[in-house]
C-alpha cells in the first residue's frame, strides 16, 4: 500500500466573485501545504461559485472563469505551492465540436482541473447532469466523457463531479474498471433535513461497488435559495467510514490514507458505457513511509437534534445572503407572534442583535400582548426597535377610497409593508419576510403587505416547525444558561394574523398539525386526492386544502426566496403554471 | 397518387381543463367531419393545455390525462364521429421499465393518439425533448422511441410532435427511411417576432428532407407568459407552401392534398438514429376520386407590419391570461404616459372599453398635463376612471416615518399600488402592471409600487417599441376613420416618472434610442463588454448599464409575468441567480 495526505477543503464561494473564490483556493491550499497534504481538493465549481444558471450560457463568463483557473494555477506556483496538486470545479467549454440547435449555446462544461507546477495538468467535466429538483444543468452543461485517473504519489486516482457519483454507470463504471485507487468526487450538494445519511450510504455504496477509498468534499454556505451544508466525507473500499468534517462551516481536514499501489491493470476497451478513461501521471513515486495522522471524524448530533440543524441551515441562509449581497444590517416588522419572533431570532443568530432593526406596527386591532411580546423579544436581543402606529395611515387610505372585508384587512398588510420598505430604502436594510411554509402553500398571505422583503427565512418552514425550532432555540439557551431569546407567550398563544377583531388563523385554516401533515403529503409527495383520502385525511378537508394551494400559485411566485431545508420547498423545486385550472380529483 | 382531406384544428385549450379541452376537440372534430375530412389534427399537448410543467410528475394528473384521452375516443364515438381518425396530443407515461434515479417520477410522456371508432388505435411520444429557452422538458418528460407510421387511406402518414421536426435526425430520419407519404407534425410552438419565417423555412427544409408533404399543427391563444400564434401550415414535397392558416385565432382549415399511395417499401433495419417505425393500418384503401376544394392560403401582412402582429400578440396575452384566470375586468393606474396609455389600449381591445378601470393617482409632482392625457384616453375609449390624490396619503406616511431621497419616490410609487390593489380587492379586477422592458431591464421601477399587478402587457417591448405600437394602432384606427384612442401628447412627451419636481427619465437613463439598442444586444445575445465596445457602444455607458442591468435581477423576478413576444424576454428565457458578484469585463 502507499500512503497519501489528502486535504479536503469545504468552502463557501460566491457566484460571479472569480477573484475571490480564488483568493479562498489559494488561501486553503496554503493551509493544506502546511498542513503537509499530497492533494488538495475543493468542491464543484469553486471558482465560479454554484448554481451559475444562465451566466454559463455567457460566452465572457465562460472565458472568464477559466482565465481565473489558468491564473490561479500560477497564482498557487507564486505562492510556492506549485508542487501540491490542486483539484478544482471550474467553468469550462467543450472544444473542437460544433453548435448544435438545442444544446446550450457555447457548450459549457461544469468542468474539473487538476492545478499542478503553475499549469492546468488535467481537466474532465461532469457526465451526468442533473435537471431536477433544484437542478437545471441540462439547460445549462453539455456533458463531458471522460474520467480522468491521476497516477499521485504512485496511487491511481479518479476524479468526479457531483452527480457522476449519484448516477449508476458511467465514470462510476468506467472507475471500477480502471481498477482505481480512489475515486474523489467535488460536490455541490445543497443541505435537506436528513440528507447527510442518505449521501454516507451513497458513498459507502460506491466504494463497495468500484472497490475504492472514496472522498466526497461539498460546498458550504449559503447561494440564494440553496445552503451546502458540507459534511465532507471519506469512506474506506469497504464502504467503511474513514473521515467527516462538520457540517455548515468552512473546513480542511486532513487525512491520512493508505491506497493500493497503481499496477498494470488491464486497460478497458474502449469507453466504458459512454465514458473513456485518461491516465495522466503526476508523480508514480509512492511518499517515503511516515506515520499517519488519526483522522478528523466530526461525531454527528443525535437524531433527536436534527431541528438544530435546520436551525443552522437557516442562519447560515441568511448571513450569506446578506453579506453576498452587500447588507450589514436587516429589518423585520414585528408583531408579537411566532413567526416574526423566531425570523428576528435567525437574524440576531445570523448578524448580531445591533445589526436587526425592529419594526412594532400595531394597529387598532392589535391586542395589548402583541406589542408587550415584540418589546419583550427585541429586549431580550439588543434588537434596535421602533414603533410606529399604522392607524392615521390606514385612516388616510380610507378617506381616499372605500375599501372593506379583505381589501381593508389586505390595506393593513400592505401599509406595514410599505413602512418597512420606507425604513430600508431610507436606511439600506435587508427586509426578511416572516412567512412561513404552511401560510406560503395555503396562500394565507397579503401580496406587497407581509410578503415584501429580499429574503424569507422561514418560507420552507411548517408552522410547526417553527414552533419546534422556537423551543429548541429557547432550550440551546437554557442548556448555556442564558436568558430565552424568545418570549414564552409568543410561542405559546394562539396564532392571529390580527386583522380584525378577534381573529384567529383556525378561523380559516385547520389547526396547524393537521394541515401541516396534509400539506406536506401533498407537496412533499405529489400525490392526488384518492391517494391522501387513502392515507387517512378526510376527503372534504383535502379537497378544500389542495384548492387553496393551487389557487396560491401566484402569491407564492412573488415571495422573495428563503433557504431551502426540506426535499420539496415551494419555488425552485416545485415549478408549476399560474393558469391552470386543475385540482386533483383522482 | 392518392387523395386525403386534412383538417387542422388550431385551438386554445387551457392548461389543466381536461374537460373543457376535450370539448374543444369534439366541437372541432365535429366541423372537420361536416367539411368531410379524412383526419382532423389537433396541437401538442391539446388534451392537458401546454406547458403543463410540473404538473407531469404528478401521477393522479398523468392518470386523469390518459382517462380523459381515452373518454374522448368514446366521446367521440357517441356524437357520431368515430370514423374519423383524430390526432391529439395527451399526457402519457410510459410503462414497463422502471423508475431511475434523475428520471422525472412516474416516467411521463409527451405523447400522440391517434383516436378512431372509440378507442385509443396508436399512440407514440415525443423522442427530442427541448430543455433551452422557455421549455423544461427533459425536467419533465421522458423520450419516446417510436415514430408511428400509419396507413390512412391508403396513404403512410408518420406523426411527430414538435421539436422532433426541428432537431435533425431521430424521428425526421426515420420517416425518410419508412418512405412515408406525409409527416404530421403536432405543436405548441410560442409566438417570436419573425419566427413564422423560420418555422415556414423549417418545413419546407424538412419537407425536401424527407421527400414527403409536412403538416404543421399549432395551437393558439396565451398560457401565462406564453402566446401560441397558430400559422398552422402545410408544405409539399417539393418545400412548397400548399396551406396557411391565419395567426392569433382558432381556426380549423381543410386541405385537400394528392398523396403518393403507399407501396411496400423495403422496411427499415432496426432502430433508425435511436427511433424505430412502428406501422398501423386503419384504412388501407384508398378514398374514391373527388374534386379538391382549393387550399386556404391566408396571405402575410407584409413585414413592414410586423409591428401589428406583436400587437395582437399583447391582445391575446391579456384576453387569455384574464379569461383563463377567471376576471372579467382589469384596472390600470393611468398617469397620462404613454406605457400606461398603451398598457390600457391593449386591455380595452382585449375586453372592451366597459371592462377596463382606470385609476389616475396625481401628486403634488404630477404636471398637469398628466391627469389631462389620462382623462382624454379614458374618453376616447371607454374607460371607467376615476381620480384619487395620493398627497394626503403620502403625508401620513411622512408623518409616521421620515422618508427622503430614493425612499420618499417610492413612497409615492407604493401609495399608488396599494390603492390599485386596494380597488382589485374591493371589486374583483385583474390589475395589469404597466412597466416596459427598458425599465424592467434597467431596475428603474419600485418594488411593490408600479410593479404591482398580476400581469404586465408590455413587459416584454422596449421603450421605442411602446412608442412604436402606440403609433401603429393609432394609425390602424385613422386607417378604419375611427379616433385614435391614444392622445398625441402622451406619445411625443418626454417620458417622465413624475416622483420629484421637474424629473425626466433621461436625468438617470440615456435616450431610449442608445439605451434599447445595447439593451437589446447585452441581453438578446449575452455579448460581454468587450464584445459591445467592438460592436460600437461606448465603453463607459456599456459598463454602467450593464451594471444597472445585473443589479435589477431581484426586482426582475418580482415583477409580474406578461406575454413573450422577443426571443429573450426578462423571465421565463433568462434565469440567473440573485446573488452574482460578476459582471462582464472581457
Amino acid at each position: 500500500m502507499a500512503q497519501l495526505r489528502i486535504a479536503m477543503a469545504q468552502v463557501n464561494p460566491t457566484v460571479g466573485d472569480l477573484d475571490g473564490n480564488c483568493r479562498i483556493v489559494v488561501d486553503y491550499a496554503r493551509r493544506a501545504a502546511e498542513a503537509g497534504a499530497h492533494l488538495a481538493v475543493f468542491p464543484e465549481l469553486v471558482v465560479t461559485g454554484y448554481p451559475v444558471e444562465d451566466l454559463a450560457l455567457r460566452n465572457s463568463f465562460v472565458s472568464a472563469s477559466i482565465k481565473a483557473t489558468h491564473a490561479l494555477a500560477a497564482a498557487l506556483a507564486e505562492e510556492g505551492l506549485g508542487e501540491l496538486p490542486v483539484a478544482v470545479g471550474f467553468l469550462s467549454r467543450r472544444t473542437g465540436v460544433g453548435e448544435r440547435f438545442g444544446q446550450p449555446a457555447g457548450s459549457p462544461q461544469n468542468a474539473f482541473a487538476l492545478l499542478y507546477r503553475g499549469r492546468v495538468e488535467v481537466t474532465s467535466a461532469k457526465h451526468h447532469l442533473p435537471n431536477y429538483g433544484v437542478f437545471d444543468e441540462f439547460r445549462n452543461f453539455v456533458p463531458g466523457e471522460t474520467l480522468p485517473v491521476v497516477r499521485l504519489r504512485g496511487v491511481d486516482v479518479a476524479f468526479a463531479v457531483c452527480e457522476d457519483l449519484w448516477q449508476g454507470g458511467g465514470p462510476v463504471a468506467a472507475a471500477r474498471a480502471a481498477r482505481v485507487g480512489a475515486l474523489i468526487t467535488i460536490n455541490a450538494s445543497p443541505y435537506e433535513r436528513d440528507k447527510d445519511n442518505v449521501r454516507l450510504e451513497l458513498c459507502q455504496r460506491r466504494a463497495r461497488e468500484i472497490g475504492a477509498t472514496v472522498g466526497y468534499v461539498n460546498m458550504c454556505g449559503g447561494q440564494d435559495e440553496l445552503i451546502f451544508d458540507g459534511d465532507s466525507l471519506i469512506v474506506d473500499a469497504e464502504g467503511e467510514l474513514v473521515a467527516r468534517a462538520p457540517k455548515f462551516e468552512e473546513n480542511l481536514f486532513v487525512t491520512d490514507l493508505a491506497l493500493p499501489d497503481a499496477g498494470e491493470a488491464p486497460e478497458p476497451q474502449g469507453p466504458v458505457d459512454g465514458v473513456t478513461v485518461v491516465r495522466h501521471t503526476v508523480s508514480a513515486d509512492p511518499v517515503p513511509a511516515y506515520a499517519p495522522q488519526p483522522p478528523v471524524l466530526t461525531p454527528r448530533p443525535d437524531p433527536a437534534s436534527d431541528i438544530g440543524e435546520v436551525y443552522r441551515a437557516l442562519v447560515v441562509g441568511v448571513r450569506d445572503y446578506a453579506v453576498k449581497n452587500g447588507f450589514a444590517t436587516a429589518a423585520i416588522a414585528l408583531s408579537g407572534g411566532i413567526d416574526s419572533a423566531l425570523t428576528a431570532t435567525i437574524a440576531v443568530d445570523a448578524l448580531g442583535g445591533d445589526r436587526v432593526y425592529g419594526l412594532l406596527l400595531p394597529s387598532k386591532y392589535s391586542s395589548d400582548h402583541s406589542v408587550a411580546d415584540a418589546e419583550e423579544l427585541a429586549k431580550r436581543q439588543g434588537i434596535r426597535a421602533r414603533t410606529v402606529e399604522i392607524a392615521p395611515v390606514v385612516a388616510a387610505f380610507e378617506a381616499a377610497m372605500h375599501l372593506d372585508g379583505l381589501a381593508a384587512e389586505n390595506l393593513q398588510a400592505r401599509v406595514r409593508g410599505t413602512l418597512l420598505m420606507g425604513l430600508s430604502n431610507q436606511e439600506g436594510h435587508l427586509v426578511l419576510a416572516t412567512g412561513n411554509k404552511s401560510e406560503l402553500a395555503a396562500g394565507y398571505s397579503t401580496l406587497y403587505g407581509d410578503s415584501v422583503g429580499g429574503y424569507a427565512p422561514i418560507k420552507d418552514c411548517w408552522k410547526t416547525v417553527v414552533w419546534e425550532l422556537a423551543r429548541w432555540r429557547n432550550a440551546e439557551a437554557e442548556r448555556a444558561g442564558e436568558v430565552p431569546p424568545i418570549p414564552e407567550n409568543s410561542i405559546s398563544k394562539p396564532p392571529s394574523a390580527e386583522l380584525r377583531p378577534g381573529q384567529l388563523d383556525t378561523d380559516s385554516l385547520p389547526d396547524y398539525a393537521v394541515l401541516d401533515a396534509l400539506l406536506d403529503a401533498y407537496i412533499g409527495t405529489d400525490k392526488g386526492l384518492r391517494e391522501l383520502a387513502i392515507a387517512g385525511y378526510e376527503p372534504e378537508l383535502v379537497q378544500r386544502v389542495i384548492r387553496m394551494v393551487d389557487r396560491a400559485e401566484y402569491k407564492r411566485r412573488q415571495y422573495p426566496p428563503g433557504p431551502k431545508i426540506s426535499s420539496r420547498n415551494l419555488s425552485r423545486d416545485r415549478r408549476l403554471p399560474i393558469t391552470n385550472r386543475w385540482t386533483p380529483q383522482g
